[in-house]
């Protein structure tokens, strides 16, 4: 033990949050402690019927104590001595208003209550009318701000969203000093931080969510914002003009949250990024992989050294910025809008007869029929696999597409919706099921081709998330639609990993986070390989989904 | 009941048979019989897989004489001397091979058990190529035999169905000297008739089925038919030329027959046709009224005067023949593919928790499961109608098409598959089937639109059938997408009454079959009103299904 030393990486998702604590040399995962967000899990300042999703700064503080003290106490005795660097991830663009000090509103007395003085989480979408106004503003302006971030400015991220709430709080507007997305200020929490103007900010979150480009100069200009709405004047000098990558320390634990996490003060604070390009780094992310996220939607993550880019925008995609990944690579940022969420969708369907029919009958008690649809619901994805796996491809005309929740890449567009087609009286659960799985891949194979098509290599897959972990069907499908190797990360905290890999070369165990990655990589659980037949059959039907993405483009045109 | 004189309408369905005792002067049914084929229903001489459906002329027999004997039982004493007359519709084309008797070839010792001996159903598909080969010959022959047969020959009708069996089965081949409609059959089984050339042949079966047409002197010339295969060489002559309309007598109950069904020698037996286009008759079918029997799926009849009509080929419909409905108009028929059928798809896709995961759980002893399955699927179509009628009309951008079992007019294509589109991850079971609903009531809309488009003026919709006594749901959506009122006949026997008003018509009660069906009508139990608010909706929506469906003949083609 006593040459041995360790991070913490720390990965904020929507729902919870994780620390691990890892052996710096190895990677190796001694202890994981995992926290949901009280007041989030309470559904309390949210809106799921006005898609509005708020979180509240005490439940990160909360998880946070709470996590890193657990993952401590399950190490070995005397971890937390030998910890040098911490890291964080997290959901975004989660951004909130903040105060002249860079304290969030929401956490001074009078804000406490107030959902628009919190951090507004990615999937809030109550700025969809903002959103499409800086869209047509900056495909007019002489400079296209969209540029680096796929040409489409979302809902979900940091400029809609303030837009949103000054306009709809007063209260806000005028109390508002600045803005920080969640990433950055909880490495400023710890670092002890009491100036808004000395956060440091994330070359990921600021590239890939705020119009921040170093060929305009940072932000989006002064003219630009004022001219989008005046009560936005003043915000861009009081936000930041430079940028960090997160392998840079930020700073050092303060006094108060060395004590509360029982660590050193002389523990370093890495800069912070999102989760999915932390646990792109986690997974091993290098140029031509193709790192995905694969959960309910995707997050697909690539690196590309900048001389192979060049000046090249990439049509369609969700933002490339110069590391925003790995430092010295252009970040990619794509995904689809839905994966997971369509076998869940149709979960839902089938879970009709159970919810509507026999939780009424009167044949069982209320206990026997609780527990019987219980089991029965969390059976029904298990056995539409089973049965979808006897079913050789290409079986039937059955054809879906992934458009469920819209879609995000490629070329962004929330209005388009899902079809199933080459339905007949035959057409059975598992085949649908088996159709949803396939057009899912369909939809990842876009992604593919449009980066290729963008002269953007791809030789292999690297998937994490639930999906990737627990869904050999799904994954197997996948790599013979690709016509690609998928390889399967051996841990299911990519992305904490990745926050600790950058938490290591913040503290300068090693010279860069490549050599980390090296060094911490947890390795390969799986590897799923084409099947020549499978990708044959699959190249024909992709044809057939475009078609019908095509029509249902068509459709909404 | 000096002086009531009765008849007998025998209406012979896919599955069972139907004997109803009518009261000439009133119409009003006295007794009903159903009796189930038995044979039939143990699944004998089929093969669902391979789509081949055959009937024993043994099932027909034995059904006939039991349904007629416990109708006659269950009427007031003194009924059976006072009947007059008695009529047949059957499925059709439902053709067999016969000697020179007449004798369908499986009531003959040597073919009792041949499958290819018996009665060909009419959904039996085995003749898909002999139909293609039909077309495509007529379609390039001096003259087109397809032309009042919507220009579209079925697998499901006579010749096809005879040349596969022909090619099929060298034993038939050898013995066998005519062909006869199951319709047709049945009146000269009754009347005696010992000799095939002495069958009187029903103009509705040979005009919709066989090509039948004055124009071209009656069948398929000679040539055509034998330059179609050798095989076909002769059947011509022994065939027919003449064929006659169903209210004409065709003779009285041979003594055997008379004896077995304990009727009269005097009873007059009228001529045949099929089903629905009795069942049109029964519902009180004339000029500009559009008569759908609506079940599994729909069979569509109209009737036109020829001097409206004139020589006009009604494009993309089943059939349009002189005398095939009522005598002295043009009958008219066309069809969904697929109307119940669809519900009942959707309906087993939810059953799968039920019969793959509740069927399997250990939580309930292998009874209460059984009741709790049966239970919970007799459940679906309800609960889904109740959930479904809440929600508003394009309360979502979900749209399905009517195609899941290819289309039957206008323009057949069989080739076509069901579409449903504009799914969000909110979609929900009710709201599917709503959709699907909505998409049966466009597919009907379609069908009215080309008659209207071809000149044929429809001022209001009579419904039978399953569906149309029993869902006010369908029926209600139906009358608003279609913008016309729809009347629903106050008895679920509408065919049989049909062929009742045949029988009295034959026998010489009425002058005319508009004479009886203004007597002996059953009146309607409800009439459907369009809401001009829903009727707005529904036309948008249409035109959004017309796209679908364009899209889907796209696919095909």
């Amino acid at each position: 033990m006593e040459n041995q030393r360790f991070v913490i990486g720390l990965d904020y998702g929507s729902d919870s949050a994780r620390a691990v604590v890892v052996d710096v040399r190895t990677g190796e995962i001694v202890a994981t402690s995992v926290k949901y967000y009280p007041r989030w899990n309470k559904g309390l300042y949210c809106d799921p019927a006005a898609n509005r999703y708020r979180q509240h700064p005490l439940d990160y503080i909360e998880v946070l104590e709470a996590s890193v003290r657990e993952a401590l106490a399950q190490a070995p005795a005397g971890t937390a001595e030998r910890v040098i660097g911490i890291a964080f991830d997290t959901t975004g663009s989660t951004p909130a208003f903040t105060d002249a000090a860079g304290v969030p509103l929401a956490l001074t007395p009078e804000f406490a209550e107030d959902p628009n003085a919190m951090f507004i989480l990615w999937k809030d979408h109550t700025a969809v009318g903002e959103a499409a106004e800086i869209n047509e503003k900056s495909h007019s302006w002489a400079t296209d701000y969209t540029a680096f971030e796929g040409g489409i400015y979302s809902s979900e991220w940091f400029w809609a969203k303030a837009l949103h709430v000054l306009r709809e709080d007063i209260r806000v507007r005028e109390c508002a000093y600045s803005i920080v997305e969640h990433c950055d200020w909880m490495a400023a929490l710890l670092t002890g931080v009491h100036r808004s103007d000395d956060i440091v900010r994330s070359r990921c979150a600021a590239g890939h969510k705020a119009m921040w480009h170093e060929r305009w100069g940072g932000l989006p200009s002064e003219e630009f914002l004022a001219s989008l709405d005046p009560l936005l004047a003043g915000f861009r000098e009081r936000l930041f003009e430079k940028t960090e990558t997160a392998e840079k320390s930020v700073g050092k634990l303060c006094p108060e949250w060395a004590a509360r996490l029982g660590l050193s003060t002389e523990v370093v604070v890495a800069g912070s990024a999102f989760d999915c390009h932390m646990g792109a780094v986690g997974a091993g992310v290098k140029p031509h992989t193709f790192v995905r996220v694969i959960g309910t939607s995707t997050c697909d993550i690539m690196v590309a050294d900048p001389k192979e880019i060049g000046d090249n925008l990439i049509r369609g995609i969700c933002g490339q910025v110069d590391g925003s990944v790995l430092p010295g690579l252009v970040g990619l940022e794509a995904g689809q809008s839905a994966f997971g969420d369509i076998y869940a969708w149709f979960k839902r369907v089938l879970e009709f007869p159970l919810h509507e029919i026999v939780a009424k009958s009167e044949l069982l008690d209320d206990e026997t029929k609780a527990r019987l649809i219980a089991e029965s619901c969390d059976r029904i994805i298990p056995a539409l696999t089973a049965a979808a796996e006897k079913i050789p491809a290409a079986a039937s005309c059955l054809l879906a597409t992934d458009l469920m929740n819209g879609r995000r890449t490629p070329d962004a567009d929330q209005r388009l919706t899902g079809t199933i087609a080459g339905i007949t009286l035959g057409t059975s659960a598992p085949m649908i099921y088996r159709a949803l799985v396939e057009a899912t891949a369909f939809g990842s194979r876009a992604i593919v081709e449009r980066f290729r098509a963008e002269h953007v290599r791809i030789d292999e897959v690297i998937g994490i998330g639930g999906i990737a972990l627990k869904s050999p069907f799904v994954m197997q499908m996948l790599s013979d639609v690709l016509n690609m190797p998928i390889k399967v990360c051996n841990t299911d905290q990519a992305c904490a990993l990745g926050a600790a890999m950058f938490a290591a070369t913040a503290a300068g165990a090693y010279a860069s986070v490549e050599e980390a990655q090296a060094a911490m990589n947890s390795g390969f659980a799986k590897e799923y390989r084409p099947r020549p037949e499978q990708v044959a059959v699959y190249d024909e039907l992709y044809k057939k989904y475009l078609a019908l993405v095509a029509f249902s483009e068509q459709q909404v045109h």
